[in-house]
């Protein structure tokens, strides 16, 4: 297997390459991409050194798979010419999430997507919408959702490496009684929170909000499922929390709920009352399972669990998610048709 | 009027200190009273000098109101004192809160249950409640309330003055690679969020979550209500926002929630789409009024409507709140029995 990484130098992408290094992720040859200005940064994997290569169209005629991690433009520009190589395309980027022909992948919860659909192209949800659906797909499975209202606590890792350095950088300002730089968010993020930042839609959700409703509509394959989200940045620096109410169709038993998630691969219960010990993420950034915790019964009704979910948007949000799927994909040779 | 300041040192004190001379509030005679380890501190206020007191069972019979700002225990111990000395008490501690004889007021909500109860103790609601009730109370008057589903944003201020220099203080351990202080919550606070540390109750609910659902019960006047709510701190210094989802019993009508609240006292609508601009710790500290944006139909159904809430904590949230209390009643002579 031909594998190459596309945008292998933001926060992403260098989770990947670390990923790769850390689960010994096989493959025949490996070739990194990024734009011109990371052209020449070297990185030693496995013993090897890996130079960072320019992002052009003729480079995917030698490779079978690439994990893209940039930007949808150039997701939708570079995965077109990829699949006419025949290279599959896992793509992180919000570019394909929502095609019918493409599956929307969370290994634990719809795998089979992928043969379904025989797409060359296989998209990585919202970061936000796989920690969600971690835990609310087993759920589902079991005792079908109603109902689910999200706020979301995330963190700045979601705008990438350098919305991570911004907020480091207003702890040192603060320390130094110096103004803060706010090149990326446009305002103060440390001691606040902020409403998320993307483009407010014509319905008055933003464009996150409504990738988490559509996109778990479509991974759970209910399109009329009844779901509302708030989504606000908090200033942590790579895990989103996220509080769920979520109502199910026949009356929920809490500790039915308790043996699912005990079951759920991928998923782990932090939730010691005597304690207080319940997700933070301090406590689940740099792990790859997704933590819930505070699970109880809603004083709403008998139908609603209230849960309180943490995930690393780096890790099971994004890196961790897309080479997964690389490792299914890789043995499962009819995907790979070169 | 012989008004006293009983917590005087607090975080809440010192709010209250700050208002008193910022709104002229009147009186005949102010003194304040903190635990020993005050004693001789002083405060110019209105250029006059105070010298804080002792805390002592017979200071209240040369008072005409006291304003409390200590802990549940103190409250407990030293209102019935008072009362019994004919000082009207308003009390920031949750030792009244529930009593069906005495009143939970927010001033422009239900101000009349202070005169309705006649009561010598007037009780300010939770931080997070009054936030919360500032905003769905004017809503509930016009469309009653069916249900309410609130994740709260909790700022360290909450906790007390330690926990704000705590909070600081991390970032100037972070800033030199220095161990974190960690004795008031016993855990990193710098870039995490937390379920709020309150003792977990035998429903699995915080206690923090049954005061925001028992006293808006006592507010809005109805023990039954739908009301479900759960707590979370961020490291942010003295603003809570909430995100709350709230169902009334008649169709939603957005034109007709901003009418509400754009006539409603005390409550600001920041809800700028075009601009991105909502409600934000960092805007919202220090201000009197509790502002709400992100005003939206749910997608959830035509009852529901989602909303996202910030209010200073330490202001509106509990020394605000008392200080317009002793406003009203210190000219509302009938409550004035000395």
């Amino acid at each position: 297997m031909n594998l190459g990484i596309v945008g292998c130098t933001g926060a992403v992408g260098l989770e990947i390459l670390k990923l790769i290094e850390k689960r010994q992720v096989k493959y025949n040859s490996l070739r990194l991409f990024a734009s011109k200005k990371s052209l020449g940064r070297k990185f030693m994997m496995n013993g090897n050194e890996h130079e960072v290569e320019e992002l052009k169209s003729d480079v995917f005629k030698n490779l079978d798979c690439a994990i893209f991690s940039v930007n949808s433009t150039l997701s939708k520009k570079y995965s077109v010419i990829a699949i006419n190589n025949k290279c599959t395309v896992i793509d992180n980027s919000s570019a394909f999430r929502m095609d019918p022909q493409i599956p929307l992948v969370i290994p634990e919860i719809n795998i089979d997507e992928i043969n379904r659909t025989k797409s060359q192209i296989i998209a990585n949800p919202n970061c936000s919408t796989i920690i969600l659906n971690m835990v609310i797909g087993p759920i589902n499975n079991i005792n079908p959702i109603e109902k689910i209202i999200i706020s979301t606590y995330q963190a700045a890792s979601g705008a990438g490496l350098k919305a991570m350095i911004e907020l480091k950088s207003q702890a040192k300002s603060f320390c130094q009684d110096e103004k803060y730089d706010t090149r990326i968010f446009g305002r103060q993020f440390l001691w606040n929170a902020f409403s998320h930042d993307s483009k407010i839609m014509s319905n008055w959700y933003n464009e996150e909000e409504m990738k988490m409703v559509n996109e778990t509509r479509k991974i759970l394959k209910n399109p009329n499922l009844k779901i509302s989200a708030t989504c606000v940045r908090i200033p942590v620096l790579r895990a989103h929390c996220e509080s769920v109410s979520l109502t199910l169709q026949n009356k929920i038993n809490i500790n039915e709920i308790y043996k699912i998630l005990e079951k759920s691969h991928g998923v782990k219960i932090l939730d010691d009352r005597q304690m207080g010990q319940f997700p933070e993420p301090i406590i689940v950034s740099k792990k790859n399972d997704v933590f819930v915790g505070r699970i109880r019964k809603s004083l709403i009704d008998d139908y609603t669990v209230e849960l309180f979910i943490v995930g690393d948007q780096l890790l099971k949000g994004a890196a961790l998610n897309a080479i997964q799927i690389y490792e299914i994909i890789s043995k499962n040779n009819s995907l790979m048709t070169k």
